[in-house]
């Protein structure tokens, strides 16, 4: 509920500047739309966006050329290096043994994962729901492909606290499942869709544990397999993925800004990760994010602000599988004549933004909710403690204050990491309205000592 | 920002056993998805569900059915009599003369409007922004196709408020244009979407003014047409509506309940409108509403909740075109022997609710605040002074306390009243969570005195 502005914002005369900065992002923003834009130029020129991939190096050009093009100052590539990993051409999971010989399931490779040897590995299928279930099974793993099919928990509101609980079997799965003496490991895939569309996203291996490979199913797929399980005792499943990965490859970080009239030196980050999987355009996860920092500075640029201090748009690599984007650019030699004042990101989606995260201590959050009635106004004013994202999380561990935004989050998992994020699940009113909110908080940082 | 509990609860007692309802819904719910499945069910089976046709009659029949399948008590129709418009076979309106000649514009006539006589209306076409517009046009109107053609306000974050700032075009055109000596009315479609579907809506005539035809155009077709426009000085089409309006037909809103255990006399309803108009399959608007009130006292069954008193569904008849099924109810000799508590609707789409208006006094408003922090738990605590829908009004009117369920609203006029409203557009989890937040607030009202 939006209680009357005298109620939450101490000062009035900044707050009337501020809601006259917010009525030019939104008359200007909500018109040309120019966050979708955007978002529609980068999922068309650079749709595969993995860490070392040709497309990855396709979308640091582009969004360099966009910053250009959009005025912004100081433009550059900071040059990471990245973990190179490919899905190569084929990835099948065949049923070869049961009632329902010859049946496919629908299959992807998490990234990271070893492949298979070239006829793929035959085996027995084994399902547990956990970690401790598979431990429960003793020898009964050994060489069995095991199928962790523990979904998402569907009552949790917060969908993200229902992708936190069933992730491990993702990232751990093939580590736990080679320690049972499993050849190769089966993950029901993290969403809360009822469709058949595999979603893959980064796994990790474990020092002294054998490698073995591992593939996400899709949900319907999961339950197809996890019937015949039920109907019979033995189902055995020929698992064929051809993914590998290569040598790390030379990335980039991407990079521009408006340079603050008074404090240049002092820096907010508005960022978001250019770096997607291979499935779909990665157009929320995180296209949106990306092009919602660049409209962010261009609405800003467009009102006519010159900040106090300098806001700048940082676009990492990365932060799928391995983050050495957001460490890269914390470590950067550039950084130690900088002083970073706030860092924020948008990586949970171009949903319609209801408020952001903030990552700093108790204090910071209450100097923050005086601003709550300007982002009411928004629908954005769930101001609330939490971390701001995954890129900058090496920053908020030197103690620099740190946002994230929070958007609706209940479609966010039908679509993350899969053939289903793609331009069209984006509306452009929802996805310009987070960039908003992230230029009137970058505005409002700018403006204030936080 | 979710407060603790202890900040705005003050019947921590009854809060409790509100906590476990609702963590009840949440589990069955949230699992089950009911509001989904009873929506694909009711868009398949009457996916045009206009009041008097055939669809409608059917709808009627169908939800019955799945009131008596639910178990509900005191199952029954209450009839009323309906408008009867019907679009006819063809609705078409094409250039005719400038450099465009035989280009055919998205078209579909308004819900109300007469048809043209056989061959259609060519007249040449003035554009207009506004009655004042029109006005001012004087004599340049006289046998002009006069083309409302003011957007719905994009900058406005709330799309209602937009809505309703363009609308009267589309209500008041027709008459509009009659009175200025026009012969037909075409009106930009109120959406905020890029795209060319035509969107319809009620229109009205005015007692006195001749009755002429009228039509929306796709987003994109105006834009066209008004460059045409803006090109030469003359553009002439051909519009054909073979739309008319029958004798009222008879038809019925659908009841259903569970019975208060303390005072069944009370009655609290939840509601949605049965009717919608004939293009997609109405299922933002507003099967979501009626699959929302079903699912919310299923939901409350299985809960095992056995309230004070009465909970009802009610899908009324006729929001559309004369919201006789609103008044009907009201009027019925049924009400003498009844007590009404509360009413609330949902007819703002299937999207994740964000919270509820309340309509009735401030005092009113300030005791179901109490509860903010139970719906702040599902994303919606937005608690805020608002009618709470056409249908109940005519209960608002009587004083009795009226609620409206207040889901996120950046899509809404994307899909409403257009081909654009299908299943596939709502997202089963943010439907099921409306239900939720319906029951929540009718079991809070059925234990507690407001």
């Amino acid at each position: 509920m939006m209680l009357p502005v005298s109620v939450r914002c101490q000062d009035s005369a900044a707050t009337a500047d501020a809601r006259r900065v917010l009525s030019s992002l939104l008359s200007a923003g909500m018109k040309e739309r120019g966050a979708y834009a955007l978002l529609r130029e980068l999922t068309r020129e650079a749709p595969h966006r993995l860490s070392g991939s040709q497309g990855a190096a396709r979308a640091v050009r582009l969004v360099q050329r966009m910053m250009d093009s959009l005025g912004f100052a100081n433009v550059h590539r900071e040059d990471i290096a990245v973990p190179h990993w490919e899905r190569g051409a084929a990835e099948r999971c065949t049923i070869v043994r049961s009632g329902a010989r010859g049946i496919r399931l629908s299959v992807c490779a998490l990234g990271g994962s070893v492949g298979t040897q070239t006829g793929g590995i035959t085996a027995e299928v084994l399902e547990v729901r956990s970690f401790e279930e598979l431990a429960r099974a003793g020898d009964t793993a050994r060489g069995k492909i095991i199928f962790f099919n523990r979904p998402m928990d569907a009552s949790l509101v917060n969908t993200f606290e229902a992708y936190g609980g069933a992730v491990d079997q993702r990232f751990g799965g093939a580590a736990e499942a080679a320690k049972a003496g499993g050849v190769a490991a089966l993950v029901r895939s993290m969403t809360l869709a009822d469709d058949d569309v595999p979603h893959t996203g980064v796994m990790g291996y474990r020092d002294g544990v054998r490698k073995i490979p591992t593939a996400a199913l899709g949900a319907r797929s999961a339950d197809r397999l996890s019937a015949m399980l039920h109907r019979s005792a033995m189902v055995t499943v020929r698992l064929v993925l051809r993914c590998q990965t290569l040598p790390d490859a030379p990335s980039a970080n991407v990079v521009g800004e408006i340079a603050g009239s008074v404090h240049p030196e002092n820096v907010i980050v508005i960022s978001g990760h250019l770096d997607c999987w291979d499935k779909g355009e990665g157009a929320h996860d995180d296209g949106a994010g990306c092009v919602q920092a660049l409209e962010a500075l261009r609405l800003l640029q467009a009102a006519g602000v010159r900040p106090h201090q300098s806001i700048r748009v940082v676009l990492y690599m990365n932060e799928e599988n391995g983050s050495r984007g957001g460490k890269g650019y914390a470590q950067d030699p550039r950084r130690e004549k900088e002083n970073h004042v706030a860092l924020m990101e948008s990586d949970r989606g171009g949903f319609a933004p209801r408020g952001f995260t903030v990552d700093g201590d108790s204090s910071l959050l209450s100097r923050v909710m005086r601003w709550q009635s300007l982002f009411d106004a928004v629908g954005a004013g769930t101001i609330t403690q939490g971390g701001g994202g995954a890129d900058i999380s090496p920053m908020a561990q030197k103690g620099i204050p740190c946002f994230g935004l929070l958007p609706e989050n209940q479609r966010y998992f039908d679509y993350h990491h899969s053939d289903n994020d793609t331009l069209d699940k984006v509306n452009p009113r929802e996805l310009e309205l987070g960039a908003i909110v992230e230029a009137l908080l970058a505005y409002l940082l700018s403006e204030s000592k936080i």
